[in-house]
């Protein structure tokens, strides 16, 4: 009679509610759809049975709760017990598992490794399994997801080891909670507030985290104060490790590289220097001393301001390992930044840090790992992947992504980043001939790296719905699911996200991932088609800005890169020019080396072609540059109208959020195709080609354009 | 059979949930704890007509429905009909009610005045009405008010006009979103969003403000940017002004004084040039072609480094006439400040805003509206009300609270301020005699001023709760209750937020309403007894800083205040002294003027006392403060033990989050006694009285204690 009551309100009460901010991300455990639905996961749900005791396990327990309190809408009372023989979800360590259990398993949980873990479903009952508490939480989250995308649990078998070790956020957060290139408002963290006060958030961010396998986070600013190595922020730092501890994630911080000349006055930072060596030392044994499994440094050297070895003549490895050495007796690692380059120019800025780093290689300490951005120049809407991917077999290097979107649209753009990034992890570097995917360096497998590792540039703030854009939600999630798994299909990814976050209604779903699938080529159409690069506007980097020249740094200019005049436009990198391809393997340079041969993806990347040269798609270069700008613009369209007929199959809020950001996408569509064929076109002195709609306003009017306090500086 | 089923599960589910963060105020609609309670007011709620059309009236059904969706934890669709014979509740306005309710309400809507509303019982039905749009909102309000304190329905009748027209909202929020004394995070105006996107925050804190009767918000920091008065921020407010609307809520705008200057360039800002008076009419053109009913301008002048007529030899009233003239014909008002303080300190600075505006009394254009603080110093913990109340007959005035806490606690710190408030409007300015109190100043009864108003210093920001502490929510609740009707009892206003809030548990409701009553006395006693003041840390304002000198501006300092030496301490501002106390009325001269007529509260205030005085109650000064700051620590932890009995009867993160903050009031109550007794004993050279906790630590330990980016500058 009980369980007939339930289903019958379930099946009366609106699945969609009005008001939904996001704040759950992808953790909504949105209520089963009718009362069969419920019915047969209330079995399971009914009878769960979590061995043993740890704060993990507590943390699981709660996970639990939160979860069928989610499903059932509170109408159930959760209960989970410690043992029972009725439990139909058995979750326990291996070491845990009772005999019968042991034998239903039987050889397959020899193959879980490190933190991984096994779903096995064995006679109506399904255990989770693993040989870590933590392995042990990522099991129930993977199940839980199971349950949240609804389906079947008879018969699943599911092993899970992780691809990569470190898989971390990397927060660009500064202790004034200002957020360089942040643009969901400011840091969530309180810094003022700590030790003291926990907040919910913390705890939260730490399931989110937790739930996609993310084990780290470097919570400050790659441009970093030296301030949070002193007691006073290490004190603070080591409340947050213990907050995140329970959920399998370490704390990292950033590590100004003269910091024992601010914070202690030393004459020198000199890597070689005794006194410094000594200082880091000393300054690791006392963060150790607060945080105890402290995961290492992260460290941005002699790149825009930030000083480093070669202040002192020194190398980046000799650098790196003055502060490997100090963190080496208590387990911890340097994350050592490839984006290293010249204040000075002195040659085409993407080659600089294969040049700098390829003759170090081999010559790091075995705790440090370099972390490369996915390509040579900086996170620009596309770019060939990082060559040192495949030339640095000595050096484990692993990725950096930038998940917060600094040059692709920033607040308001839906991109769906995951696109990019398989673009990235799936290219072959030929190092070792076909199959030397960027995936098998970052793995481990393709040089034997014993450490691997990749970070994502965190676009977390206080926004209530913590990034600003509700899909950015989405590549928060897709970069932890890649960073576990590079090679999972982001198909599946962004099916899943949209299922666990907003309904699992195919009728929302199907259309919602056909638009998140299709953002990805519209954005770089209305930015940068056809290999364009860093034409954005100067210091915020919101919006175009093709005319952005002078000013002191050439490689911070538009014109450095797009080199547009009245015959040509683009950047030779082959032979007659920068030769940054040089960098590449034989196979690239074939392929890339002609512009015949180059995609056009990356046409303007590597070459510099006339106006009017006839492309393969019998367009000349300036109508096909001007077609696509039309195409973009269109896209950014198409995105708006379908996502207007979903409108009432999720809730109202997160509905009309989406939308009218959508509608800034489109509208700031227009801004970049306009402003930039305008620009360009004073070069090429073309007509637009037909299907291309006149611009607005006239250049002049976007050359004046300009708002104050835009975020993210 | 359905009703049964539903009162069944309210039965069964806890009202308890684990997780609230606070985001909904007091407008949690908490749902009914039983069936019995739930069958009485679904017939009520089941049976809605509400007649008329207009953006508010949608604003009133969709209040209507969220409120329904949670007292009945959304099993039961909110139906509200246009009309409907069998409605058991009639919203409508005067002029649309029919004849039979018309008759059965009488007389009694004659008496509705401005916004006020009339609810009434009569036969079975509740009516709900009103001559305005806005009056029929917060009749809504007040109506689902008495549903969320569980009150009955039944021989309701309650009339409510607002004694306060000017009902607002002062945001010092930068246009970088900093907010200046801001301790909830960031500014909730994301300015670069705007004007496209509303965010449902917006809406949210509409809402919130019209059900407490706040009928405008000036947005923007009275140290002001010039910015927000061009077309590029004007466009963003009016996007404001468009969403806030339907709530009754205008917007205000802060101007700085030299915009004239600086926005184009005039030689000269100067109130009396014709060619600056032109601007500022131009200006109030264009801002009304963007906000038809913009509310008019807040201004900050001649003040801490702001620009105003002084610059030019002019009056505070030629320079507040001159924006009044502007803003005169689209029926604006202007709010100027009379927070006047001269830089180079040549008199108490308490005494400056009395002898810069008493003169004026008289020459203000009828739409300006002189807006003062609580007391004449700057909303130290304690102050007497300011001597201009009472003391300008001819010129409005209107009363400027904080409501953030810059002084008392900031971050973290539980204290009712509505307890202090409540001090200062009871209190009798004797100006036409005995009776003639704040309040009768405020609500123009005394002057018949034509213009009434009351203004609060936001203490809103990004943080999840709005408010940082979840009891700051409190005060912005108070603030509104209070601006609407000054003489409300501030026990009944505590206990209805406790009640909307977080439970109607009387076993919550009681011992919490304890704590907050309390809670002001005892920061009192912690910080600044026996009228001690501007005794806190320079700049950030935050913890004790008794010892503070120097530094350029003599009356930013601590010492100037206390001026404790080895044989006194406190500010003689008798005849003897700087003489402020002329600035009061006779009766006031009379009871301040003599240390042993005056209260302890302002001791030294108003006088310079030696500090083995034998006081009143038995102990010499010395004794008696060292007893009182410890009172104070005793009382913080009395807060913290009484708070701990708590758990478990409301939600578990909203029960955490206001314990761990409790905890960080005790221990800063302890870094309050200890730094404050250990400066002044140097000066008294007396022990400590048995009784008080030996410091913790040294003098020097607290001199040196320093905390980076303290937010709030």
């Amino acid at each position: 009679m009980y369980r007939l009551v339930i289903s019958f309100l379930l099946l009366l009460s609106p699945v969609i509610l009005k008001a939904n901010d996001g704040y759950k991300l992808w953790l909504q455990y949105l209520p089963f759809e009718n009362k069969a639905v419920a019915d047969y996961y209330q079995d399971y749900l009914g009878n769960i049975t979590l061995v043993g005791k740890s704060p993990t396990h507590e943390v699981i327990r709660r996970e639990l709760e939160i979860a069928i309190e989610g499903f059932f809408k509170g109408t159930i009372t959760p209960s989970i017990a410690d043992h029972n023989e009725y439990g139909l979800i058995w979750i326990a360590k291996s070491e845990d598992l009772s005999g019968t259990f042991k034998a239903a398993i039987g050889e397959k949980s020899k193959e879980i490794k490190d933190d991984g873990y096994l779903i096995k479903y064995s006679q109506g009952k399904i255990v989770v399994t693993a040989n870590s508490d933590i392995g042990l939480l990522y099991g129930t989250f993977a199940l839980l997801k199971k349950i949240q995308t609804r389906e079947k649990l008879e018969g699943m078998e599911i092993l899970e080891n992780p691809k990569i070790q470190l898989r971390l956020l990397n927060h660009w957060d500064n202790l004034n909670r200002t957020v360089e290139r942040g643009y969901a408002g400011f840091s969530i963290w309180n810094w003022h507030r700590l030790p003291h006060h926990i907040d919910q958030q913390y705890i939260d961010y730490a399931r989110a985290n937790a739930s996609i396998g993310i084990n780290g986070t470097s919570v400050t600013n790659v441009n970093a104060n030296a301030l949070v190595l002193t007691p006073e922020y290490l004190e603070k730092a080591a409340a947050l490790a213990d907050a995140f501890r329970p959920y399998g994630i370490k704390i990292y911080l950033t590590a100004r590289f003269n910091a024992p000349m601010i914070l202690d006055s030393l004459p020198t930072a000199d890597p070689l220097d005794l006194q410094v060596q000594a200082w880091w030392k000393k300054k690791a044994e006392e963060i150790y001393s607060y945080i105890p499994d402290f995961g290492g440094f992260l460290v941005k050297a002699d790149s825009e301001g930030q000083p480093g070895p070669h202040n002192y003549g020194r190398t980046q490895a000799e650098g790196a390992n003055t502060l490997a050495d100090a963190v080496k007796p208590f387990g911890g690692i340097v994350m050592w930044r490839a984006f290293v380059y010249n204040e000075k120019t002195p040659t085409d800025r993407i080659k600089q840090a294969y040049d700098e780093f390829k003759p170090l290689d081999g010559k790091f300490r075995d705790n440090v790992i370099v972390q490369v951005k996915n390509g040579p120049l900086d996170f620009q809407p596309r770019e060939p992947f990082h060559p040192l991917f495949g030339s640095m077999p000595e050096t484990p290097l692993m990725m950096e992504f930038q998940i917060t979107k600094e040059y692709l649209g920033q607040e308001s753009h839906w991109v769906n980043l995951a696109t990019m990034w398989e673009e990235v992890l799936q290219s072959d570097t030929y190092a070792k001939g076909v199959g030397s995917k960027v995936i098998n360096v970052l793995d481990g497998s393709l040089h034997g790296y014993k450490l691997t590792g990749m970070a994502g540039v965190s676009n977390i703030g206080t926004d209530r719905n913590w990034t600003g854009h509700h899909t950015g939600q989405a590549d928060w999630y897709a970069f932890g699911k890649l960073a576990w798994n590079p090679e999972s299909h982001i198909e599946e990814i962004i099916g899943d996200w949209l299922k666990m976050t907003y309904s699992n209604d195919p009728d929302f779903v199907n259309p919602a991932k056909n638009i998140a699938l299709n953002s990805y080529e519209t954005l770089v159409n209305y930015m940068t088609p056809l290999g364009l690069h860093h034409i954005m506007a100067r210091s915020h980097h919101w919006g175009p800005g093709p005319w952005v020249t002078g000013g002191g740094r050439d490689d911070w200019t538009a014109t450095y890169y797009h080199k547009a005049d009245k015959k040509a436009i683009g950047f030779d990198r082959t032979e007659s020019g920068s030769n940054a391809l040089a960098q590449y393997t034989p196979e690239w340079k074939n392929v890339w080396g002609d512009p015949e041969t180059t995609p056009m993806a990356f046409l303007l990347w590597f070459h510099r072609v006339s106006w009017d040269k006839k492309l393969s798609t019998g367009n000349s270069l300036w109508d096909e540059m001007a077609l696509r700008y039309q195409q973009g613009v269109e896209g950014a369209r198409w995105m708006q109208n379908e996502w207007s007929k979903l409108e009432g199959k999720i809730d109202t809020e997160r509905f009309t959020h989406i939308s009218s950001f959508l509608n800034i996408q489109a509208t700031e569509a227009e801004w970049w195709r306009d402003s930039c064929l305008l620009y360009f076109g004073q070069f090429s002195g073309m007509p637009l080609p037909k299907g291309v709609e006149k611009p607005k306003h006239d250049l002049q009017y976007y050359l004046n354009f300009k708002r104050n306090f835009v975020p993210g500086i």
